[in-house]
């Protein structure tokens, strides 16, 4: 099976591939393989806040016999400047183009979690601040959520998905949904090229204010014209939810007034009957509801759903954890020891 | 031996089976138990500040060839609420509902530290939020501190007290002393539990504004009828100290002022006489002075006391790293990979 | 090969020691060693931010088979008093004089960084608070940077100047250079002496006002005497560069006005050409620049110098790594198990 190189998006790979992936994941949680990345190391750069990720990221590695350390800029580390050319007389102490080198020295492998600006929408949609930093590292490097996308989830999103037995072209609903700030994209782009790239039946529901920005949704119609499945957007909530097999609620920023926070903040005002209640299941009774987490009960969705068996997202953090080792395995495993000494050992020219 | 399936209270389990925890850790301290948890990880969760727990924890882990991480909510991650129905558009990102059973489903057994309201006494005495979010983790959790018990220093003073010599019914003084701040009945609460546990005769110094809730000292009373143990409260200390063979100092709230800073200061203006001084021992030359750290010096505990061979708070300290090991050790080792498999696959109705 | 019982001061050790641990660190880099450390803990213990220390020390025990914990006063762990005798009314919870002999007690060996007062010149020359510090640890203490030391950094620093081919009597400038803050002489004094050692010539090149405290010079001299280098001073940057095989840059405070942050301000108003430029290199063609990082890009250094092969600042940061597990090695492998339980297990007379 091919050797993972990088895992910046999932979209970048082979259906066939990540189909792998995932009977990969699935045999990693079955049987195991405790041993696999004996002697590795996964360095964490966290430029925000995390859970999840940092706890599987860190169970993952355990469970293949590797280990980890984590490093949280302008936390217990010094806070890192990322523009170029900058006169660095202010509050940032390192750069980037220094900082993620010599990490990625330490390690076999580089996650890094760095959030959209929320400011730039181009400059969020291109994922340029991620591409950037991750081209830094002369490791293999994992996106645990840059601007635009957040693959490990999706991962585990589409395992969750098919432990459901969702048909290949089920009807997925991504449900945009109240939320007191706004929030990135990254997280319903990976739901968009999950879904397309799984070969769903899509429907984007939102209002009309917060309708995706037209480059993702091409980049999804194209992906889903490999795969026979089927992109579409509208704010009619009932013919939407009609026959869903997924429920998948998530807020994002409107494109509008991206940046604006006041006008994000006049724009919702009306939007709290955006918060998925049981009621939204009438004609989909069967339907499961997703969430990425972490989710804001009684704003993003009700109790009442959160508490039924009608939601697994539990079940898919708990996949972040399979998607996540089978990524790493995939990776790292059978990488001579040779191998990683010589990547361990920097060349004289590492600068870039 | 019993398989341990909880730790959230040492005065859960029956003295014998106390007794053989304290007999395993004697023996994982001479002996080492190198692989017994390999391939087990310890999930870490701090609402609260630590020092000895979080570096003992995952020292315990090592040891036993298992491996832990950390989450600490509103530090690198989110910021977790625990109220029931709360419309969540605060500072808090998760809820603990979501966050704990997560958690849990990336490690064998989670440790979790939640420290009191301390500003609603029955609450706390009930420790019915640490209940709540225990009951949250389908794998077993220990207690790292709650608002009402720390088990893990209980069990470590029971260790240290063994290696003293001192006798089953030995004299332990648990006294209370001056504290910048209104500090947690926790630790007083445990201490009661275990030397009443092992059979102490337990005296209570304190001023009377600092009697202790009278159903503390109940459950103290009736665990002690049946180990041959006594409790009484005295606010005169000569006649307290006669004949001491331990002097455990801890300061804690008063339960009239709880939640009362005010009142509290006011209450404390009169007692730094209650500073525990080389004078106090003028009638219990050979006791030993405890506490469970950390301790403020010249407040508590004078530099003179701390600094002699009377004190043994640097070997309770370290005897946490041995009982932590015996109950982890009696957690985890020899659950079959298998069985630790199926606890990890998480079953579609995960949540409560 | 002598076991090493304390890492506090390059200096401390014979010149040949420090060659045999620079090949025991070519080893490690070239073929490894796994096992070696299977079972030590390292206690690391930050009391100012780190990136390069904090991941290279863990990425140095798990590549020896090791593990560590991190503990951070004042983050996720208590705020620690330091001084003696102090009343401890205030905010710091708990005092070195507790949390060291604990936490050694959970580790095999303890890593401690304790920046330099700023305000203190005198105690910042002695060390005399790291002594402190280290002073109270009954496991060995390795200096992750001290007021006046950074071994690990000097070691890594002597080995990437032999991977250049430096000659043994090669020449070294050593330049101040601007930055927005004061900062402590802990790296110059460390490269200071590390030169010296190796038998460098040594010129340290600064304006007037940034003369090092002469006790720093008449040590690095003495110490010079032995291996046939030499220590000049001075503000004639041309002449002073002429030759050099490497250019080692630093930003320090001045000793004339320690601890007044206005008047250091003034001082470097007028020194911001104390950036390191390709101009700097036209009568040095082919001399490297060192940093010990993190660096000020535009500030101590162009981003032209940073970005070009003459820079090995992220091979320094690479060579941590190796000089980190050489110390490692040096002071854990072959102690047995028994010994280390020995030392584990704290006598009764454990206090100082």
């Amino acid at each position: 099976m091919k050797r993972l190189e990088q895992f910046w998006r999932l979209a970048d790979l082979p259906r066939e591939e990540i189909v792998d992936l995932l009977a990969l994941a699935a045999r990693l949680e079955s049987v195991g393989d405790p041993q696999a990345l004996a002697g590795k190391i996964l360095g964490l750069l966290f430029f925000n806040p995390s859970l999840r990720t940092l706890a599987s990221m860190q169970a993952a590695m355990a469970k293949l016999g590797g280990t980890s350390f984590v490093v949280t800029p302008g936390g217990s580390s010094w806070k890192l400047e990322t523009g170029d050319g900058v006169v660095m007389d202010g509050s940032a102490s390192e750069h980037v183009r220094e900082a993620i080198p010599v990490l990625a020295g330490y390690a076999d492998v580089l996650g890094v979690r760095a959030f959209a600006s929320g400011t730039d929408l181009a400059a969020d949609l291109s994922d340029a601040s991620f591409r950037a930093l991750a081209g830094l590292s002369p490791k293999p490097v994992i996106n645990l959520e840059s601007a635009i996308d957040h693959p490990c989830q999706a991962l585990a999103d589409w395992k969750t998905i098919d432990e459901l037995g969702v048909a290949r072209h089920g009807k997925l609903v991504l449900s945009w949904a109240n939320h007191p700030k706004a929030l990135p994209l990254a997280v319903p782009a990976a739901v968009l090229r999950m879904a397309a790239l799984r070969g769903m039946e899509l429907t984007v529901l939102r209002p009309e204010a917060y309708a995706l920005p037209e480059s993702l949704l091409a980049e999804a119609r194209n992906l889903a014209a490999g795969t026979g499945g089927s992109i579409r957007e509208t704010d009619e909530r009932p013919a939407a939810l009609e026959g869903a097999a997924i429920v998948y609620a998530k807020s994002w920023a409107s494109a509008a007034n991206y940046g604006d926070a006041e006008a994000e903040r006049t724009l919702r005002a009306g939007l709290d009957a955006w918060c998925v209640e049981e009621s939204w299941f009438e004609n989909a009774p069967g339907a499961r509801f997703m969430h990425c987490l972490p989710v804001r009960r009684n704003v993003v969705v009700a109790d009442a759903v959160l508490d039924s068996s009608r939601s697994v997202v539990v079940r898919q953090a708990h996949n972040r954890l399979w998607a996540q080792m089978a990524v790493l395995h995939r990776m790292l495993a059978g990488v001579s020891a040779g191998l990683r000494q010589e990547g361990a050992t920097i060349p004289m020219k590492e600068k870039r």
